[in-house]
């Protein structure tokens, strides 16, 4: 039975609910005009909602990548220093931005899978003074696993002029996060997790201390301006033309989380996480995670086995796309999405293919079933 | 977790093809336009190949019963005698519609869930001389039990003056059924089933002897006339407006059945619905049917249930809406649906959310998650 239908299982792009694609496909507005001024006013608003943030909060046309560069090109003069997560391939993405725009990255090596240790934040920070910055994921996406930003948030306090720039784009939305409380000055989102929009769209908040930076630090880059874009975009406008179709796509979806709540919305991904992994151990599997996130689910590879033929037999013989490691975790590992427009049934469907595949490639010391039935049992019981 | 998810595992409307839907949203085009004429032509052939038929092929603006209206207003004469095949509710619309316009209905009953023995069909014929059709169902929706259409036609080809009248509404797409070769002299079908297309248009076919039988038939409908509509459709034109979005998303539809292949489309109607047979058996549920169809599983529910409380959680609290039961079945049986535009994982969802509402109801002499686990074992033997 060749597939008929697709399903993506990925952590980025995600599933678009119908009534985003619909409000995608609405005629072309102009980007000057008034009523896209009215949805992009209104979109800002809603997503300083989901990021529980009091902060400007700005939209910019890009994949996450486009935001983070902003944030370090407009935050950093070079010669400056910042403390680098680096625990999975967006920690990397970072250090790798700071080396660009000649930042200083000071690496605090994380084993890929494993959260940083507060105090070796800290330590980073004491024995490096003049750090300006520290950059983190909440959630590393390669590894499917959450960093405890609200510890560092907690230690920043301490260091006036340290901003905290948090990579939140598999968190927000997945998670119910007080941004301004935990301390984080810059976050960092995208269109296409959790915020069930197709890629596109960058989402970057900053609050007063980071407003502050900004006029510390001269222009370098042309496109990614924040000083331009807050200027712009307080007034419903944007320094350079928009991707006008995705924020009103964004806009519908972002009254999608508002309709069903971030708390909801957030104890959903829970639920919808934890089924996973109790799927997962069902069938004899590790979580590479020692600090797994809601919004994905990185499981180890039986030993000897290929993860990319797994994802290979999912996409060509299922129908269903599940991404593979990234690095020296390609082969290792393959992810499971359960992020933004996903409810149970999908997660059952995640766990179907994967013992469906795990069975085409050999691999049956496991219970067939067993994992859909540990997640059924789960979902019985909270859901 | 409230349901974020709505899902259509209904007999009818079924789900539809994101194609589908897009060929839906086109501008709509001028019923009266050579554009259109030319979708409408190639829409028919395509209906002429999914219907193994070289007869004429009619689309109507209707509901499938608009096209059983017309094969009993255009093909009998007030005072004709039809026999008519009643095992459920659609069984029961044929007799309806005869005694609307006078046809005198030889009844066949057939026990709901039972497919009838094609030696009463014989002594009805021989026991009532003059009877002019036999109006039956290849599947009889509201049992999900198949009559063995073939057989009759079998049996009809020593009737040179009976026309065999078939409703295929969730039987065509269902099944690769060969029209003319089985002595269907009218073959009924609707957009909302197996193609997979939103409710709103029929289909009818009439062979030769069909097409002899409606000069012989005086008018009785005005909106439903056969010979007009032949006439006007041979030339990519409809008596009346036709609804032509429908018709474009209707021509999407037959494509993708044309691209998979009317074969392999049936196979899978079959392996999907011996995993839902295998799947309800493994709760402990009976079937309702003696001859189970490939396109909906009737399944009878546990002593001292209420059905309809199946149905009704499965929409409310999981965002699945199934079927319930007809007439003396309401409350009885419940209906998945695996017609159309379903794959394997849709096939789990409609047990898994079986289980959920049963164990929700009470019912839990099952092992929880066994439905899944053996359509899992069928889908990997077979699928």
């Amino acid at each position: 039975m060749k597939p008929i239908k697709k399903r993506l299982l990925t952590p980025g792009p995600t599933m678009v609910p119908e009534r985003v694609l619909e409000a995608l496909s609405r005629p072309t507005l102009y980007h000057r005009s008034p009523e896209f001024k009215e949805v992009f006013l209104e979109t800002r608003q809603l997503l300083k909602r989901v990021l529980r943030t009091e902060g400007e909060v700005l939209i910019l046309t890009s994949s996450g990548t486009g935001a983070m560069e902003a944030a370090v090109s407009n935050l950093f003069n070079p010669g400056d220093s910042a403390v680098v997560i680096v625990g999975g391939k967006f920690g990397q993405r970072w250090q790798e931005l700071c080396q660009t725009y000649g930042v200083n990255p000071v690496v605090v090596e994380v084993e890929w899978g494993k959260s940083v240790k507060v105090e070796e934040v800290k330590r980073a920070i004491e024995e490096n003074p003049g750090v300006k910055g520290v950059l983190v994921q909440i959630c590393e996406t390669s590894t499917g696993t959450v960093h405890d930003v609200r510890a560092i948030g907690e230690l920043l306090k301490g260091y006036d002029d340290v901003l905290l720039i948090a990579d939140g784009i598999t968190a927000y939305g997945v998670y119910d996060i007080p941004t301004d409380q935990w301390g984080i000055d810059v976050a960092i989102t995208g269109s296409q997790k959790a915020l069930m929009t197709p890629p596109g769209l960058a989402v970057i908040s900053l609050n007063g201390k980071a407003q502050e930076r900004l006029e510390k630090v001269r222009d370098r880059s042309y496109y990614f301006n924040l000083r331009k874009e807050i200027k712009q975009q307080r007034k419903g406008q944007t320094a350079y033309t928009t991707a006008t179709n995705l924020v009103v796509a964004l806009n519908e979806a972002l009254k999608m989380i508002d309709e069903e709540g971030l708390e909801n919305v957030a104890k959903r991904h829970q639920i919808l996480a934890e089924a996973t992994r109790e799927g997962v151990k069902a069938l004899g599997l590790e979580l590479l995670s020692e600090n797994p996130a809601n919004g994905v689910t990185a499981v180890k590879v039986p030993a000897g086995m290929d993860g990319q033929e797994i994802v290979r037999v999912a996409r060509e013989e299922f129908g269903i796309t599940i991404a593979g490691g990234q690095e020296h975790l390609k082969g290792k590992i393959f992810r499971l999405s359960h992020m933004g427009y996903v409810d149970m049934f999908d997660v059952l469907t995640g766990l179907e293919v994967t013992e469906f595949a795990l069975k085409k490639l050999g691999y049956t010391s496991f219970d067939f079933g067993s994992s859909v039935r540990a997640a059924m049992e789960l979902f019985s019981k909270k859901g």
